[in-house]
């Protein structure tokens, strides 16, 4: 048996039993039934995951993949290849986004090469993994062989292990990778049998122009590739990418691990539905993060039926939405945990 | 001039100057242009607010108001009075949603009895500026005086700046007072011109019956009053009620004082309604956090032209939501701060 059919096979249900609990403690807390709303969901989720009726907080960790797309050969988007790699030094080097995102929510971060065009130098804190330089021009064949996505896909599932072994409780996950919109738009368009113009967007900016070159290089490639949305491995290596594929990885490795997995925006997203496509019993291991201003975002959140936190009109990626979505899961623990009951605190319940 | 008209006079437009020079700097940080969405709207708006191009994390603080409402004898609420002194008691004992909130954002919470209808034993932690012993049945008349009403303003005044003395840079503002939807519903309507159905919601939990109830009550108030939107105190002293008069003060002090003020949900919107009919200019030092449960909390944030951070679908109120928003907020800041710019980090900007 292979690793990824070893760690879908691992995947289990939530512990209902302990759910069950855990509903009964929060609705005996100091505040009206369900009047925390999604905060009281997620503590129940989280429990449900961990088995625990109250969890501890977890410690935090983060796993951003970075990979380049031949995709972007047909000009769909507005930076510069070169841009992908020298992101990758901005995460290490503290000066990114998700650099500081993830200082903030004390939120250890993991930045892993899995598929970036060009050698990155050898500094600390990168990960090299990488599984091929880029991805093939999608728009003239398939991204990656079959066995480069299995591979990248098993790269995502020993990471996440190695950061759970190293004691991570909840993980949020973030990618970079100039193109990456493209792929994660024709997996989208796979997967809700919707055109690619109702499910593409601007990405990091491109003008009106860009954007049909972005709809007509997606569109050829769904055409030249035909992607069996009944194997999701199959969809990953014709029109899906490295970075994808291994946060594919990852989620899969959080579900069999029993550790809650944070979405971030469109790309990880995308990789989730390949992931829930693998395994459906792996979305009770998602909790949504924003709502990010990419418009296909709301098809992905809906497919995957996970709901998002914050609604702030971001549209980075890195896992800047799911970083800031920490705090408050945290919250929806330390609610469970440290709320007084109706008769700790001599409050008197409804009329 | 009286307390509240000298703290109307003191309240300024936002730095225009300061935001420019925060704009350019958000522009040249190591991501797209705009791609952080609210993230960098709400850094050059705290920016605006304190005059600083790139501000320091502020020291955090949450004021909560408590008080009684006489429309409570018309039905109108799920739970009996005797919950807010009970309440209050939970606040200061760390055992309520929003004490553990606060605490998680590390914000010091100040708990105020502005107008609680019983007296609260001598507990420290307890802040006591009773203005009256609950309001009287709205209707059947006025909810209070339109003494009562400025004084009320005036203790939150009073409070806000005793808290900014003590070293405060933001302020989260939350309130408690079985039946307080209803007052904050009539406050809606009268500013909206739309009818009660459409701005009133179920609060902490009526069924069917209580609501059509509810709904006649405020329809009554609304009636028998005729309160005058042209005039906020005659407004609040008609369908208001004390800790909706007191936020009323505490966000027009934060304006006064260039504090940035972050709105829960429905009362305390209904609070921030009259703050801007007294100073259009408020709102401006006005920081929205989440969209609540409760129907007409759309209505106030379009009315008031501020924007959610989360939604989470809570309603219980106390400052739980403005709690929340603050760690979103503090990130705003350090992105602003921390993050490297395009040729610090030696990425390259767009094609």
């Amino acid at each position: 048996m292979t690793k990824l059919e070893q760690t879908l096979q691992q995947i289990k249900p939530l512990d209902e039993e302990v759910m069950e609990k855990t509903q009964a403690r929060l609705d005996d807390l100091t505040k009206p039934v369900g009047s925390l709303g999604m905060l009281e969901n997620i503590a129940k989720q989280i429990a449900g995951i961990t088995g625990s009726v109250v969890p501890e907080l977890p410690k935090k960790a983060a796993i951003l993949m970075a990979g380049d797309h031949g995709i972007v050969k047909e000009g769909v988007a507005p930076f510069p290849q070169e841009v992908t790699p020298q992101m990758v030094l901005n995460f290490v080097n503290g000066g990114a986004a998700m650099s500081v995102l993830a200082r903030h929510e004390n939120a250890k971060l993991y930045v892993v090469d899995i598929g970036v065009a060009s050698d990155l130098p050898d500094v600390p804190n990168i990960i090299k993994r990488k599984v091929a330089y880029g991805t093939k021009n999608m728009a003239e064949g398939p991204a990656m062989t079959y066995e480069e996505a299995t591979q990248a896909v098993e790269v995502g599932i020993d990471i996440a292990e190695m950061v759970i072994r190293e004691g991570a409780g909840i993980i949020a996950i973030g990618e970079m990778g100039i193109g990456n919109t493209s792929p994660s738009s024709a997996i989208i368009a796979t997967y809700s049998n919707l055109p690619v113009k109702n499910v593409v967007g601007r990405g990091t900016g491109v003008d009106d122009e860009k954007l049909k070159i972005k709809i007509a290089a997606i569109e050829k490639a769904l055409t030249v590739n035909k992607p069996n949305p009944k194997n999701p491995l199959d969809v990953l290596s014709k029109v899906g990418g490295f970075e994808i594929a291994g946060l594919t990885g990852v989620i899969l490795a959080c579900a069999a691990n029993r550790v809650p997995v944070i979405i971030d925006g469109f790309i990880s997203g995308a990789a989730a539905v390949i992931a829930k496509e693998m395994s459906p019993l792996a979305v009770n291991y998602m909790l949504g993060s924003h709502l990010s201003e990419e418009p296909g975002h709301k098809i992905i959140l809906d497919f995957l039926g996970i709901k998002p936190i914050l609604m702030m009109n971001m549209r980075l990626g890195e896992g800047t939405g799911a970083a800031l979505a920490m705090n408050v899961i945290d919250a929806s623990l330390k609610i469970l945990k440290e709320m007084s009951t109706f008769s700790e605190a001599g409050v008197s319940n409804k009329l």
